[in-house]
């Protein structure tokens, strides 16, 4: 076993912050002696290494010995050594074998590509393949928009990164950014029976990314953009939604400001104030401080300061690049200055975007009564909720170990499903909107409470109410190809009675 | 219901050429009065018509009424139309729908992305996804090999096409040609278990193609290219075999050449000749011409004679493009003259890769004593098998209709599962003769016989016997990147009880 690289701090020092997780699991396969108290000597070996005792199987009984596979759950790969050592220190007890689950659980990747229909007998394969199949060609060859319902674009989607910005992880390139994507497609699949497929591309040339989306866009319904870095991703997706008559959505920025929007909804119900009244702090001017920006606008607030690490955005503020001049130029009405801290003096609320520990505690108290504080950079918050608690009405990280995780995985799945539902041709602000608010709903008001202003991650409610709104705000704002959203199996089921050939 | 085109002949005079075929059947929902001989009735208009009769389920029976599911297998639509229409001329009788089968196999398109790691709980989603999934990535970022075994690369295929030469059908466009790579898609998993994806892309350009298939790459393990007009497939697959690190495979040329030296090899034992003595003519020197004609070379073939349009290639002929007039240098050793019909003269083989019709049933009649004659074009011959059947030894078709199939489902799945298995860097010729090689080798010396020189495309031993042979020629020829082929299955087992992290 070596020691990993790891994206969260490495020791139980950090147990306020990092603790014991599925993610650093391992299951060991141990040999004990078949003795009373065996068992609880290594539970207790384990427990003093700060380990989590998980699932315990027992495998075998054989000549006064038993052999038992036990998961525990870790801080990380060193404390999983710590964990190994000190069972292996207990007389009589061996360890045979240590599996690190994650490891294991992506030995051959995360995703299948299957069949939807038989091919077992030479009819099968005359129907699906050759000479059948030449009836469909001609048949979307004939008319393109066929393509919908006679192949696989009515409900796939494209996952594409360059992997320049993944994760926490920065630049680590197409291979190494593929697990994230298998990951995404997991979850597109699991949620909104969307079925979407990973391209992590061996290229970060802005027009390379370009043309290659646009080459690839005859067999999907819909694309994702995933963790491409700023500024190249605003460029990437502006050139791809003007080209291309599918949905272009970078879910870095759209998603979380969906999420965002939805928990801040939820969160100013609570506190009983509007979005129009509010001052709103932007911690990050990135891609994902960009898009919760402008959702925030488009849902109505006016008053917004963006800070980047220089400070409030302003107009005219000498060192911005073109996207935050712009940025500038909507936001910040009273023309405030200065950095995080000395803008949340009086401000209702703050999105942060940002990085680890960017405001300080002490700022937090200087803002209004009922303040909302979204520090959502992951895995280390803006700031750590422990220290504002107090302090604050609402706070909500990016994490799921604390209440209010904002968690892409509640937009993007019933976005797509929306709009493939109507075959939209893009994703415009209404539907966004219409997420944020889908989102936001399922949270009934009798269940409304400063910690639980968005759903969880596996609502299962949640993806098919942001569909049904997305599609329907797809059709009234003239987006969408086809007026109803009518899921593919019941495409499916219907056709076996209507009508031959076309 | 409107009439479709066709590739194949339209009208029951084609009958000695098509018949009737699921690729072309109907399911009707009729309601039948229930009185003795009335299904017989429609039996019997529907035979009138020359629509072959298959299922027949009873859906429901009430007030003396019966509705059944009839399927009839057509010759195109137009005859799916005139059963329709005597079924309903039948007094009493209703049709109360028609569904046409192959559309309806087609319906939300053949394939779906589908999870192979579990997601319900967070625990799950934890390792799968965020933060867990970081660990992965960073172990990849390290060392890219890994991708091989930590993702989707290791039994992940990339169908490309930009639908210029699709079957028979020509340039008819990227969605079109999608049901086509779908269908591979089916093929490659039901076959090999390897999981393949469709990418139809939206330019021609052999650049842009080119720099398309580079930038997929990091996702797959092999690139099959299908379908892409000549000469641009040569030079595509010429340009990303040399810059790619994974196997990259021209179905049309390769898996056509691997199927026919199959094919060859066992009806040269039926017949007795020896590949090295025989003379070959090859009729059609694009893209499957050329491979099938390179590979009975490797296999030891000297006297081969190509011909196109205009005659036979030799040197020196002013007409050749440069593919043909390297062609012709390796070919044609006694520098014969004239078109197909009149090299036929004397020869043992003709392997015909061109058109319909292409050569008379005369001049196969000038052929030396047990002659071999392969067919191939698709769905109408070189010669029809009927003309010629008493004047050769052995006669092979495209066709699934007539004995001895050349299918290059025969090939491609296994090729790329041997190729995966060993994580071979390329597929070189070695590996494309061993191929052949398994695949003749599946029909045993007692089985052979003039009817029966390739397996079924059902033959389910077929797939496993290339991949083992491909992979164990990779590994002979230095191409392989690990020396077992190790499916993803077993190695997904293994890591269950290996180690830590690493």
């Amino acid at each position: 076993m070596t020691s990993q690289t790891s994206p969260v701090p490495s020791s139980p020092e950090g147990a306020a912050v990092v603790r014991p997780s599925a993610s650093y699991s391992i299951t060991m396969r141990v040999r004990l002696p078949q003795r009373p108290g065996a068992f609880g000597q290594v539970a207790t070996a384990i427990g003093a290494t700060g380990g989590i005792l998980g699932a315990i199987d027992l495998v075998r009984v054989e000549k006064g010995l038993k052999w038992r596979d036990i998961t525990v759950s870790c801080y990380d790969a060193a404390h999983g050594e710590r964990v190994v050592e000190a069972v292996r220190a207990i007389d009589g007890v061996e360890v045979e074998s240590v599996l690190d689950r994650t490891f294991a659980m992506h030995q051959g990747g995360k995703i299948e590509v299957t069949a939807s229909v038989p091919v077992k007998t030479p009819e099968d394969l005359a129907m699906a393949y050759t000479p059948g199949v030449a009836r469909i060609c001609l048949a979307i060859n004939q008319d393109r928009e066929r393509a919908w319902s006679l192949t696989i674009k009515g409900h796939t989607v494209a996952v594409v990164s360059d992997g320049t910005a993944v994760l926490g992880l920065g630049d680590i390139g197409a291979e190494a950014a593929m697990p994230v994507m298998e990951g995404k497609a997991l979850l597109f699949k699991e949620f909104a029976g969307v079925d979407a497929f990973p391209l992590c591309v061996a290229t970060t040339d802005v027009d390379e990314i370009v043309a290659f989306v646009k080459a690839a866009a005859p067999a999907f319904g819909g694309i994702n953009l995933e963790d491409i870095a700023a500024p190249r991703c605003f460029d990437i997706e502006r050139r791809l939604r003007a080209e291309l008559d599918i949905p272009v959505f970078h879910d870095d920025q759209h998603g979380t400001a969906i999420v965002t929007l939805a928990a801040l909804l939820n969160a100013l119900r609570v506190v009983g104030k509007r979005i129009q009244d509010v001052k709103i702090v932007v911690a990050g001017a990135g891609a994902a401080g960009m898009a919760c920006t402008d959702i925030v606008l488009a849902q109505g607030a006016r008053r917004v300061i963006v800070c980047d690490l220089g400070g409030a955005l302003y107009r005219g503020r000498p060192d911005l690049d073109p996207a935050r001049a712009a940025l500038a130029e909507r936001t910040n009405p009273e023309d405030e200055r200065g950095g995080a801290d000395a803008l949340l003096a009086g401000a209702d609320v703050f999105l942060g975007l940002s990085g680890p520990r960017a405001i300080s505690a002490a700022a937090v108290r200087t803002m209004a009564r009922d303040a909302i504080v979204f520090a959502m950079a992951n895995p280390t918050p803006e700031v750590m909720p422990e220290e504002v608690q107090d302090d604050v009405a609402i706070i909500a990280t990016g994490r799921s170990d604390y209440p209010n995780q904002i968690n892409n995985v509640l937009a993007f799945p019933g976005v797509f499903r929306g709009a493939l539902d109507v075959r939209a041709t893009t994703v415009n602000e209404e539907m966004k909107l219409a997420a944020a608010q889908a989102i936001a709903a399922v949270i009934g008001e009798d269940e409304l409470d400063a910690e639980y202003i968005v759903p969880s991650a596996f609502n299962r409610a949640v993806a098919p109410a942001v569909a049904r709104r997305v599609a329907e705000a797809a059709v009234a704002s003239g987006v969408a190809r086809r007026a109803g959203a009518e899921p593919v199996e019941a495409t499916r089921a219907q056709s076996a009675l209507t009508r031959l050939a076309t």
